[in-house]
């Protein structure tokens, strides 16, 4: 066990702040601790029923018929939905209402089946009876009368000439941004499991392999792995008498299940009122693309005019939601002896599952980000398999990505002979650089990054010894990037008559953002982050806000929480110049919020002393602010890992790690070195033992926490953090976003790893026993 | 039965709207209908716990120890609290933080009692149990060493020398506006029940006297009555982890409530946040005044750490809770018989109950009101009594006043010969006005309802003849005043993304203001009022808002959401601008809610079409305001009441009911005459049946709905209403407010009418067969 001592490297040690970068517990904390916080399988209705999905048992199925008879039958059942239930909305191919692009023939069909079940466990139907077991057991009691086809498991087998089509009506797009697939008009598509092919090309690449000394290519696969969030889904919905629906659910952005859920039922968005209940974790499983339950517990409850609750099991969580993509990624990458990247190339295949929508486009994106390569060419292929539609997962996409590209470079590193960590500084992106898949970067920080890792003890410390007979160590190291999101954001504050603030705003809260949106108005208003009241409110109750998912939400919300800040700030003044009888312009706020006369010692009055006053003096004082920020900074991260590899049994231990990322302003310390911590870790998991592990017709075969291994406190090193703080001049303090980029580089850095310690190359995830000891014995 | 058509005088019909005075169906409408409205005792935690309250069985009595041993030995019992387990807010005489005054030494004890039990019914302790049937079984089994005291119950008695002091440190204040009593700092207090003695005086009562050619000197009284809402008080409470209470009850005023209960539990405001549930009914008892279980379940789910959940009986709403005071009047007028009123003079004594504070000021100020007597000199005494602390109800302490001078008027106009509508028409206060007893009167309409009761059919039709023999006939009409409230209000408006927009606000829908507050802001934004989603947010989610009572929420909440309807709106140009790149000086916000160029026609967004693009533009627009507006609209109304009486069994029926108010501009007519009408059905209730009867102990003996006689559909004509609208130019839109003036004059109009019926003269209320045949029998 590592002495853990947090190294913050300043970037912007400038400015002086009273609360940003201080560590205040967490509003949400002791309710969380103590096990009081309310989650959404915590409400409890009168008259409430509970509902339960019926699942497709094939990975690939015509539907012919549903009867529900026998179920309807037995005492204590209510309902019975299916996709028949739901507004057929085929025709329609994309919303772009909210600014994001959904194809909801695609998205209402992965709720509910409609022609075919496409994966063991799609939705074909949905029940509903006095209690969770007895919908349980009338389930078995619904009758559907399936045509079995042969399934498309890979991406591969999904390419291949002749493949069994996923989708008569699919059409292939060759556009990254449109992620959520192209649907025929009539009745034919383009007989493709490809739903779309795109490219992007920077500089000459012939011109830049022909130049370069040695070149490495190579292909790479990766499995689909699940974001193992401890909370199932659950939603409950009661069906007002007035045609209004509330829904009670926990997601990364209830705003977003209230557009996909109005949408799916034929319903008006205002109709819809969602209400957000703490999530157990989501990791990007329950944001845009975790609407799963709440249109059918709507439909439920519409049907039998009372609240209706279904909870997901674990194994429904597996089979019946979005795990990341599976890949197939082909990387060729070429430089000089004297440490020039010249040229890069890549295809990148993902699987998007049952529905189109893989986050192919963002692993193009984000390969070479890291780096200023002045020759590029990525491709990227979405292609539709017979699995469990994918689903974001922290920085979707870019991990499997930079495995395949930061082993390349490591390699490629070797063959010129160049040390790997000057290879990357002397090819670090920076402000100015121009990306192969992406706009010329603003300010960022993937200089400072590498270098806090020159500087880092770890790297002037020996690798360590190996501990006995049959192990081997070595040293991987690996960069990742993320370009981080925004989006609309809503805030509104009131002072209390007690001095505290209470904050109100619509983006839930899945690490903390309750206290840094806090943090954020208490540095504004010269207060305590303790004396501000944050809460995450329903849709009705609040403006617009995206949800909390690209790293965005401390961004954004951070933002539109700064602005609100500034409305309370500024009323604050124009209230005591009306208590003083003096000109606004005499009035200033002080750092420590005093309201103070400019040249008049006599008038100040304390934050605490005038918001006393607020209801007699022209009424409270409420502050609000929306936003959609540009200005994203982009997040970059390195990370070093020290391996021990037992040649014997192929287990491979993580000895050291050392997650250096830059953050831009780090809010509250803690929870972004908590942020980069568990991406550390969920990173180890990807890159040693997690894999959805299908056997021949589809089925997962591994759909418990027992038999999915993710790795425990026993497993892990501490994961040591560096925050690098280069401000993103973006944002009112600084902050870029940094949830997702740690989860980048960890599979790379313990591939290169073990690389080091056995010479063996490994190209595939999991880097499970099996994998490392057959990567021994080909070598 | 009457051919029911409602009447409206425009006293204002210039301007034209699209919303305003249009009758859409209430939000909040079908869910209360059919039953699915979410009222206090609808909540339910996992986890939660029953309590109950023990009351005292005497009404004046010294508390010497109470012992829970039994009751805490009982299975399923886990806790009780009494006095104790609050802080001794003796010392702290008042509270100005809110702007209202509050005596918290005197507030805390009618919550729980301390060294003495005030009144049969006066909380001495709460216990909570497994189940309500537990908790109520086991307040048997506390024990408390009570030594009966002498009782007051009545404000003679406890003005009479050497009356039993209900309060030892009782200071006597001489001041209306400080309402809740003075405590002395040491042990002794000034040794009498009056709380409070003011007078007010103008020009030279005796001159005035000396003037008239006829004099009416007269003494009234009147007894308590209770406000009769359907829904018993309930309150549940959480504590949380973090030291933060969450408290959901139905009430006038959450704020209230939360400024209250923190104060008696000792905490500060900011750890509160108090749910509103949908409230059955206040009409004051529920407002300021009626904070009773809220702190108590609070205290008790902090002891056992649960949710705790009390729920009153209806014999514990009459008992534990406060009606309105009961009263003695002296009222003295002179006038000439030219129909000058040359002058007033009154003496007023209020029982408050068990604590300082009736509305005597109120009677006072409102007593004179409708008239510009040019003499006039009014006194109040609050007096303190061993009965329930009285509360406020509709006006509080007008009606009772109005009951005196409307009768002593008319008595005075039959002594001068003079038409009491020719009377009271050519002494109307009117704009500029001086009143005996409050401020120079702004625009108000007494003349215009004056006017408008002259032109109605029913002065023109004949009284009714008698049904049969030892029938009476006859009709009286009455003048009422109230001057209207206003308050701190606070609204957030977001505009949704389908072109609905959802309105929040902080002060409780008790008579359809959801409604009307939609229809405010859908006047703004030129929208219909259905596309308004107007909800009522808990403490924390909204600025400060005072609650729904003086007949001031329109007014003053009315003013906030207005404004934030015009937040959004400038919103809406400036984005409108944006999204053409135009000045925001060409674009105007058209009367249909269309944004448009005004020049360039091909420039047009609907509202409909700019909500759904907000989110792409810059962000959502939320609209947010805040006031605490003056210019407040004082309210009259005019009652002409046809009545039969039964000479044999004292009963009198009301036979046709005009009610005519000063409404200023009535936003939603429907809900208007609603208020008119249930003012006036509770004014037949008083002014004929309701009574507190009490046993010389002080004991009530009719402490139940069947005993306790409210009229039914079967003892009431229609009431016919005329809505008359001059305009308060204090409000946007001209409101003044609606809600108690109507409850004013009833009993007088019913006093006035059996007198012209019988010769009689009632004096005292309620006017019941008992006290008919009396009067009759004394003639």
């Amino acid at each position: 066990m590592l002495d853990y001592k947090p190294n913050i490297v300043l970037a912007d040690p400038d400015h002086e702040y009273r609360v940003v970068g201080t560590r205040p517990v967490r509003h949400d904390g002791p309710d969380k601790v103590l096990g009081r916080a309310r989650y959404a399988a915590d409400i409890h209705l009168p008259g409430m029923l509970h509902g339960k999905i019926l699942r497709s048992p094939h990975a690939h199925a015509r539907i012919r018929a549903i009867d529900p008879a026998r179920a309807l039958a037995l005492p204590g059942v209510h309902a019975v939905v299916t996709g028949a239930d739901f507004p057929d909305v085929s025709a329609e191919i994309k919303d772009q209402e909210e600014g994001a692009t959904v194809n909801y023939g695609f998205y209402s069909r992965n709720v509910m089946a409609r022609e075919k079940a496409l994966y063991r466990g799609h939705a074909v139907a949905a029940i509903v009876a006095d209690s969770p077991h007895l919908a349980e057991e009338a389930l078995a009691l619904i009758d559907v009368d399936y045509a079995v086809l042969p399934p498309v498991l890979t991406a591969d087998s999904a390419m291949a000439p002749g493949a069994p089509l996923v989708h008569e009506r699919l059409v292939t797009l060759a556009n990254p941004a449109l992620r959520s697939g192209g649907w025929a008009e009539g009745d034919a598509g383009d007989g493709s499991n490809v739903s779309n092919h795109f490219q992007f090309t920077l500089g000459d690449v012939a011109a830049g392999f022909a130049e370069a000394d040695a070149i490495v290519e190579r292909e790479y696969h990766t499995k689909a792995v699940h974001q193992g969030y401890i909370e199932p889904h659950s939603a409950t919905a009661r069906w007002n008498t007035d045609g209004t629906v509330t829904v009670w659910a926990s997601s990364q952005g209830h705003f977003a299940l209230r557009d996909h859920t109005s949408r799916i039922l034929g319903i008006s968005v205002g109709q819809l009122n969602v209400v957000p209940m703490e999530i157990g974790g989501g990791f990007g499983g329950k944001g845009q693309g975790g609407c799963y339950l709440e249109p059918v517990v709507a439909a439920l409850a519409r049907k039998v005019g009372r609240p209706v609750k279904i909870a997901m099991s674990r194994p429904e969580v597996f089979t019946g939601t979005g795990p990341t993509s599976g890949s197939h990624i082909k990387v060729k990458v070429g430089g000089t002896r004297d440490g020039r990247f010249t040229a890069a190339q890549a295809t990148l295949v993902y699987e998007a599952g049952a529905f189109p929508g893989s986050p192919v486009p963002s692993g193009c994106r984000t390969m070479f980000a890291p780096y200023a390569v002045p020759n590029g060419f990525v491709e990227g292929y979405d292609v539709v398999t017979n699995v469990q539609k994918s689903a974001a997962y922290r920085a979707p996409g870019s991990p499997a990505a930079s495995f395949a590209a930061e082993q390349a470079i490591d390699e490629l590193c070797e063959k010129l002979g160049v040390d790997p960590l000057e290879f990357r500084l002397a090819n670090a992106s920076k402000e100015g650089s121009r990306q192969v898949a992406g706009p010329t970067f603003r300010r960022i920080g993937m200089v400072e990054i590498l270098q806090a890792t020159q500087e880092h003890p770890h790297l002037s410390a020996p690798v360590p010894e190996p501990s006995g007979p049959g192990k081997r160590t070595g040293r991987g190291i690996a960069a990742g990037a993320w370009f981080n999101g925004t989006g609309p954001a809503s805030a509104v504050a009131s002072v209390m008559p007690d001095g505290t603030v209470s904050l109100i705003e619509g983006s839930p809260d899945i690490g903390g953002s309750r206290a840094a949106m806090a943090m954020h108005i208490a540095e504004v208003l010269g207060l305590p982050a303790e004396n501000i009241k944050p809460s995450i409110v329903d849709t009705d109750s609040i403006g617009y806000s995206s949800g909390a998912g690209g790293s965005g939400v401390t961004f954004k919300m951070g933002t539109a929480v700064y602005q609100a800040g500034e409305d309370v700030r500024r009323q604050l003044i124009e209230r005591a110049a009306r208590i003083w009888d003096v000109p606004v312009d005499d009035v200033e706020y002080q750092p420590d919020g005093t309201l103070a006369h400019k040249s008049d010692d006599a008038l100040r009055l304390t934050f605490q002393q005038i918001a006393r006053r607020l209801n007699g003096t022209g009424g409270p004082i409420v502050g609000r602010a929306t936003a959609n920020p540009g200005g994203v900074g982009n997040a970059f991260a390195i990370n070093v890992a020290d391996v021990e590899v037992d040649v014997e049994t192929g287990k491979v231990d993580v000895l050291r790690f050392t997650a250096i990322q830059d953050c831009g302003k780090a809010i509250h310390p803690s929870y972004v070195e908590g942020q980069i911590q568990g991406g550390a870790v969920q990173g180890i998991g990807w890159a040693l033992n997690e894999e959805y592990y299908f056997d021949d017709d589809g089925q997962m075969l591994n759909s418990s926490f027992l038999d999915y291994r993710m790795p425990t406190a026993l497993d892990l090193p501490m994961i040591d953090t560096v925050i690098v703080e280069v401000a993103n001049p973006g944002h009112p303090l600084g902050v870029r976003g940094v949830g997702e980029v740690s989860l980048v580089p960890p599979m790379a850095a313990i591939g290169n790893a073990i690389a080091k310690a056995t010479g063996a190359r490994l190209e595939s995830l999991p880097m499970n026993p099996a994998a490392v000891l057959e990567a021994l014995w080909q070598q």
